[in-house]
């Protein structure tokens, strides 16, 4: 089935569910009509749904391939690049001083879920593009801005993201590469990166490559890390792509899906890099791209979720098969086929509010709103691994319901559930996003936390709805008042399922919400959301609760019994 | 990392669990002595490691392919099945008679176990023939019996069933292959088969379908369905090889995972077939074979959540990354990854419990136990459906704790998940299966579910953790209760939260008998499942208990909304 980009639900939720008329209001935004908007969720909607989503099964069956050093990208991945970067689309956020649009964060969320339901493989390329744009925005000379941000904006550049080396993965710190200064300012840079998301490709007139590395006699983890701007071929003095850099594409990975995305290891041998940031402070640089990438990659979660779930509905309407309840004969009226299709689109409807939530935060912190900084980077980690769960979840279940052809590639049910699978694991597998959500984001003394379940709390009073969740508002509560109480090793064992009930929480809220507009289709989601899933948050807090307690007893010997 | 077969934890299963004892004890099963099952499990044990399971990848790799009509298998797979044929693994539980070994199907339960962690798309193809045989011996006349059975049970020959039909999946009776009366006893069968697991392979002599179609004038619906024999090629007079019939593979599937397995659609035309049982009651055999068959795909589930939970407990133990709180400097010691390994563990233990619960309750049955004949009945659907999610779920895992290496398709750990995947669908999706649980199976007016929570009860009095059982087997008599209290239609829309909610309770009963031994590591996993998992339960009973409710709120249109 033909993808058809939500922007009434996005809308929706921006007019009644994240306030996004906060952010409209701010001076920084004024430009964020009502009207602007529209314009461009409508356009990109069209462009996600007329040029990139046929693309989505080409990725797959043909993967990007290396071709004599050379990353030679699947069929029509150039042409749709090409759409999204002359609709503007990698710089929506983007500083106008150098062609952005200067529009909220949150629009870019809204038209990243789009593009990512499309084509989530393209989608990651400008993803990676918008981060780096950010980065520089923040950390780089003005030299290097005025060099590099009008080429990525305008899309006539890619950027990428180089953190991982074979023996540092979720230990950054961990990394060997080396830096060495050449003298003339610049710095020769070497040594091996894996898993770079688009690390090459064939549409770009350069590719712009951020590199962590370390400075001579650095001190080791990461307090030694610097970051490194280094582009595949060298500007030269007119800024127009020069002479090859000292880097190559060793090889491309052979992944369960996403085919459509080279996956580098890059060999960086003494290659021309220019520092960004201060020397050694490079994690704090990273740390701006990774931040929005998180919440990227949650929307992607979002994303495939959206896709799986409009082509199991359109199999399920299609599909005739036993007698069935309800007045479509097709299966979508049995009713197990239903539970399953409701539970999706309750699942991604409040995985969207939320990361549309963060969204404003973010846009709110960036115009100077303290509380939504905090509030911002304690829904991170949230958006993150609920979104991708949410993606994987919706994805496994569109499958059960194509039964038999579910399994049949063909059919294109399996391919969301393979494509989506690496969101759980990149940019921080989820298991870091709960650690770093117990960990650096209770540092406030739960704060931040405690504001967030006040105001569930104080919009939960209203109706029937709100009643159901006020105790286990309450009980989350307890919940995180239990995890404080908890050093730091005992937290990391009750850490995923804490996530996920605060994310079980904030979704019952976004439905609650949604409710009190009246309209019946709404009330009977959230009904859906608030009885049959939210009783599922005592399980996980039951789980959280349990901190790490029982988990060293077993011995590695027990373990392999 | 090289399978290990779990021989030691399937004996403790046998001894302290399901009370195997009672199986030996039936005069049936007199030559089942614990020093012969020890035997046959060993070895099977040891063909599983040494020459399947290096079978695994390369079925992967180099899937099944149709060569000018003929099937072409993986390489290896021809010696595999050949081992398994030459250790009597097709009929450890066939009629001596025929030459099987006459031993109980908890035997054969166990021994399948291993050869799906081993090489699940090579152990489809036995598991097949082995229902196969049990058609047979209870429906086929005596010439049929000794024309194939004896080349069934040695491996020479190989069985499929063919069911569906495009449009009949799930809706069996809604199949059109018709057979006509060729006037001297045989029929001709024509139509179209898909979705014929092995339909045709390269090692074996011949390939015997059970293949279900219509006679003329046969009434409509399943009660219209007669069940025929179909050899690919016609027995000559000494029963060898002969002429081909008129049936051929039209094509393979192309799968997301058990590429090893040739997924086939088969045309018949005019082939020549035998009735098998009585006419128009073709269903009542096929069933015979779909009983053993859930059971045996209820196992696939836990094979490969063990080889999975194997492959990554490797990988945890070698993989050094940050610090951790234990004594191994590797990532099996951070808190989350523990958390997981040992979830996977304590589900892996309760899979495989069940099913050799089931596999007793079974083999009693099959000895005259009429109770044990309605707790077979009972535990069918529970043990196919929730063997396989926990299939799904660890394999789901095992990519996690590999981080970016479980998305890269070298590793192994993703085929875990692609192969599994079709377990939750084939043989009656997991749906159907909880449709049966809440209707047929509770068509005795709740008996066999009572039985069943009164055994749990009796077994949970003794101690601590015995007592954190006792509230939630309450609560789940309560939930079969209201479950008896509504009509058809309002079970469907709860059917499936309810298996999950009985199969918790069972999984937590199997773990505090097996903490009764007071090994310590199994009381540990006895707590981690009881205070984490459990509490599930009653989230999965809340859900059940809102049976269809506001399932049909939403109309077609408000689902694409």
């Amino acid at each position: 089935m033909p993808y058809r980009a939500p922007v009434t639900d996005i809308t929706f939720c921006l007019d009644h569910i994240v306030g996004f008329d906060r952010v409209q209001a701010a001076s920084r935004f004024e430009d964020a009509t009502s009207d602007v908007v529209q314009a461009i969720l409508t356009e990109a909607g069209r462009i996600c749904e007329e040029v990139l989503a046929p693309l989505n099964r080409a990725g797959d069956l043909h993967p990007a391939r290396l071709e004599n050093g050379v990353v030679r990208t699947s069929p029509g991945f150039a042409e749709g690049y090409r759409a999204i970067a002359e609709a503007g689309f990698v710089a929506i956020s983007a500083d106008p001083a150098h062609g952005g649009l200067g529009l909220p964060h949150t629009v870019t969320t809204a038209v990243n879920e789009m593009m990512g339901a499309a084509c989530l493989s393209l989608e990651l390329n400008p993803l990676m593009t918008q981060g780096q744009i950010e980065a520089l925005e923040h950390h780089a000379t003005d030299a290097i801005k005025d060099l590099y941000l009008p080429r990525l904006v305008s899309g006539d550049w890619c950027g990428t993201m180089n953190l991982t080396e074979p023996q540092a993965g979720s230990d950054v710190g961990a990394l060997t590469t080396r830096a060495v200064p050449n003298g003339d300012g610049t710095y020769a840079v070497t040594g091996q990166k894996i898993y770079i998301s688009w690390g090459d490709n064939d549409f770009a007139g350069n590719i712009v490559h951020l590199v962590l590395a370390r400075l001579p006699d650095a001190p080791g983890g990461t307090k030694g890390i610097s970051l490194f701007l280094v582009p595949k071929k060298i500007p030269d003095a007119q800024g127009n792509p020069g002479m090859a850099n000292t880097l190559k594409v060793v090889s491309l990975e052979h992944k369960m899906g996403l085919h459509g995305s080279p996956t580098c290891v890059m060999q960086y041998d003494g290659a021309q890099g220019w520092l960004i940031g201060e020397e050694n402070k490079g994690m704090a640089a990273m740390f701006t791209m990774m931040n929005n990438a998180r919440l990227g990659v949650g929307v992607q979660g979002v994303s495939v979720a959206e896709a799986a779930y409009q082509h199991a509905l359109a199999y399920a309407l299609d599909r005739k098969q036993g007698r069935t309840e309800g007045p479509t004969g097709s299966i979508v009226d049995h009713a197990d086929v239903r539970r399953m299709l409701i539970e999706m689109k309750a699942e991604i409807f409040a995985a969207r509010a939320l990361s549309l939530d963060l969204a404003v935060a973010i846009d709110l912190a960036k115009a100077g709103d303290a509380e939504a900084q905090a509030r911002a980077a304690f829904l991170t980690p949230i958006a993150k691994a609920y979104g991708t769960e949410v993606g994987m979840k919706v994805a496994d279940r569109g499958i059960q319901i194509h039964g038999g052809m579910g399994f049949i590639e063909e059919t294109g049910a399996a391919q969301f559930a393979r494509d989506v699978r690496v969101t759980a694991i990149y940019e921080g597998t989820n298991g870091i996003q709960a650690m770093d959500l117990v960990g650096r984001k209770l540092m406030d003394g739960g704060a931040a936390a405690f504001a967030l379940l006040d105001e569930i709390e104080a919009a939960a009073s209203g109706d029937d709805l709100g009643a159901m969740l006020t105790p286990v508002v309450a009980a989350l509560r307890e919940t995180t008042q239990d995890m404080l109480a908890r050093d730091m090793a005992d937290r990391f064992g009750g850490a995923v399922p804490f996530l996920m009930a605060f994310a079980r929480v904030l979704g019952a809220q976004y439905h609650a919400k949604a409710a009190v507009t009246g309209d019946a289709a709404r009330v009977s989601l959230a009904q859906y959301h608030l009885t049959r899933l939210l009783p599922e948050a005592h399980a996980m807090m039951a789980q959280a609760r349990c901190g790490s307690g029982g988990l060293y007893d077993l011995s590695p010997d027990d373990l392999a019994a």
